[in-house]
């Protein structure tokens, strides 16, 4: 089995410089699936990668329809019954990005510069997802087949909370059966520590508009004489945290599992310091509960964020206006068990019990999805252990992801298999943030690594 | 006297729907003072109605230049030096406004509708000030004279606090000279209402600026580790008022003059119920401090209103960030004898104090003005009273304002000469608003009693 794995090591070497141009391509295309002006956008990178899966040798491959962006599908299954199926989950989706933010070049022309490439989508997740492709290309290139059976399932809707992949998999679930689901979309903390994920925090986004005045008033006629909804609304969301940092909201807390002695000592293999965070952030200090460590709040605790805040003037100069409405955007990050949709009722009827009669407050949901919890003592994660050992050179832990991958919940809820979270980003990637990037020597140990997990995944029980 | 007053009736009714067409050209000008990319718009503007002022006969007409936008000069001095001088004040400038704001046509393209022209600036302040343009050209093209000198000083800052208006006239206190001002920028509640502004109130306008991580963070691997800049602003701003509505920043009142019986029956004689300004305003209820009357509190009371709210995220479906900074802007409209400068030092001071370390706080000053209060018993307040009787024939009432015209203050500290504020506009016009608008009945009738006033002045004390 060696022997054949380095034709597939071999050809990724050779080919190198041409996957990286390939990326480039892929990264131009702004497929940012909130922002409907950008929809032809999205649609015109799914067909890049439908195009690209046949040009590599999957079969099966296409463009899928659903309620919102489409799924890209593609499948090589000449392995044989007898050998197990591989299911790849990624997203080609991206959230905005525009110079304004701080970015330093634009952010879907790839720069290249130390050995990584910058531009929006670089780490989340065209660079992760591509690594599999690419693994697939050397292993059939390389080696003239695969020691197993594969699909890929590439959505264009996970930075809005993937709204339509769930119905999609309940549709199709004859034709993404699979024995094990393995995603990249998830980082280590240094390129020598690789991490296998096995929990994810679940979300509920909403928003909260407040209404006053039916337009934008003089703020000198009516000053000190309506409630000024700007106003209302800051009344409102400085109540949603205790004082102590945590969460305001009634029965909030009431179904998070509490972390045992030996989920903190798992945890606290990958510790993050005070010092560390700062690095990080660029923030003066940390922030929040104190009776959590800082790692367990940004995975292990559940979170209410202002996501963003419009109300009035926000031009140059002075307006002296009493604006007419103010809006927040909130999301909370979920753990087991929270119910994103009883968290949104939850939320719902606290922001409403805050609201005064002097304006009107509405609370709407934007998107849900379910946090996730996986054994870590199950053959499919056993074997990414030594896929990384053999193909990364170090032996992975086993950590908590602060961020959301709806589709893990589902994969596991829906499809009974496994999921593998085998994440070949690093923490300081600036995912969602300006200058996103990704290191190119991830890129090429993550192709290794996913070759070393096909060939480990011929033995799992199917 | 009547007789040559009734020609220049005639003038202005003959050439009613001309003066109103070149109303209708100014307002097309963009002249927003507060937008930098609108500057050659202010100018143009500014030249235009020193090219009309020699038109329609004044002389020594110019634009005079300022540190800032400049200011349009021009006067008639041939009533001769036993005649008093009369000085005219209005400002060409305008607030923004854009259709997404709700404008049911565009701002700055005037549509006439139901006897109302609607744009930007009708009211506030072109219209008004073109009424005494007009009634300037009625008399002297009417009558072949006028019974006073007269002098015309437009300003192009009025709208970002005149912050060059006041070494300007400290520069030109010669040519400004005058025996009394007048300005017509305010308004009455009912066209059968006339009313004659006293009391004006100033304002400390300021910027406060939270910043937290040194770009926008992912949501889900820093939320509820680093302190949220919209939640630590939100935290600030809901502590600056307190319970009963009132300000909650330590010193704001001290300087307050308290209102006295006598003040209060005054503001009576003008009442603002709470039906009217629901329907005003369109808000579900009124709001403020419960001691005091609603006209009281819009005209006789300081205030604290956010005119904007900029953090994050405001598009269209989620986006799951901690913003890097959140921004509020906040102006405090003042009534007498509070100092607009330590208004700014309490509001800086007390922010700062309710600033967490977790989070970076700057308080920043936009602009100021003072608040003017201007007896009623004095010849030039006595002559209004009669030009209101004989022009408009209605008795007006002394009225306080809500808004802020910061050249009130400055003319009566500077030039020591009385400010009659004889207001043509309607409380309802929507100033500062989308669809402002301005009744054609009122530019007439403010023509009409703009030249009776000049009669009334000749025989002011000077």
């Amino acid at each position: 089995m060696t022997t054949t794995l380095d034709a597939a090591y071999a050809y990724a070497e050779t080919h190198a410089d041409r996957f990286v141009q390939e990326l480039d391509a892929l990264l131009r295309i702004p497929s940012l699936s909130g922002d409907p002006a950008h929809a032809g956008d999205v649609r015109r990178t799914a067909e890049w990668l439908a195009t690209h899966m046949q040009q590599i040798g999957l079969n099966n491959a296409q463009v899928m329809e659903t309620a919102g962006h489409p799924v890209v599908y593609g499948e090589w299954l000449e392995a044989g019954a007898d050998r197990p199926t591989v299911l790849v989950y990624g997203h080609y989706d991206v959230v905005p990005a525009a110079m304004e933010d701080g970015w330093d070049t634009p952010p879907f022309e790839p720069v290249i510069k130390d050995g990584r490439i910058y531009a929006r989508g670089t780490t989340d997740n065209k660079g992760q997802l591509f690594i599999h492709l690419k693994a697939f290309e050397a292993c059939l290139q390389g080696m003239g087949t695969l020691p197993v059976n594969i699909k890929f399932l590439l959505e264009g809707e996970e930075e809005v909370s993937s709204p339509n992949l769930r119905p999609f998999i309940e549709a199709h679930l004859d034709l993404l059966r699979a024995d094990v689901c393995v995603i990249s979309d998830t980082s280590m903390r240094a390129i020598d520590e690789p991490a296998i994920l096995h929990s994810l925090r679940g979300m509920t986004y909403i928003e909260v508009e407040v209404r006053g005045p039916a337009t934008d008033l003089h703020s000198g006629f009516y000053g000190s004489a309506v409630h000024n909804p700007a106003l209302a609304l800051v009344e409102i969301l400085a109540q949603l945290h205790n004082a102590d940092h945590s969460i305001a909201v009634p029965g909030f807390y009431d179904d998070v599992v509490p972390l045992t002695d030996a989920d903190r000592a798992m945890i606290a293999h990958n510790p993050l310091s005070e010092a560390e965070l700062i690095r990080q952030t660029g923030a003066p200090a940390s922030w929040g509960e104190a009776a959590y460590t800082l790692r367990e709040r940004v995975t292990a605790r559940p979170t209410l964020e202002i996501n963003g805040l419009v109300s009035g003037w926000g031009g140059a100069g002075p307006k002296t206006i009493i604006p007419q409405k103010a809006l927040a955007k909130i999301s909370c990050r979920l753990v087991g068990n929270q119910n994103p949709h009883r968290i949104y009722e939850l939320l719902k009827q606290h922001i409403e019990s805050l609201a005064p009669p002097t304006v009107q407050v509405e609370v709407r949901l934007l998107t849900t999805g379910e946090p996730a919890l996986i054994a870590t003592d199950q053959p499919a994660m056993h074997a990414a252990v030594r896929a990384y050992e053999r193909g990364w050179g170090a032996t992975p832990i086993f950590t908590r992801g602060g961020g959301s991958i709806p589709i893990v919940a589902d994969m596991y809820t829906l499809m009974r298999i496994p999921v593998v979270m085998m994440g070949y980003g690093l923490d300081d990637d600036g995912l969602h943030a300006p200058n996103e990037s990704y290191s190119l020597e991830m890129f090429q140990r993550g192709i290794n690594t996913a070759i070393v997990y096909l060939d480990e995944l011929a033995n799992l029980p199917h």
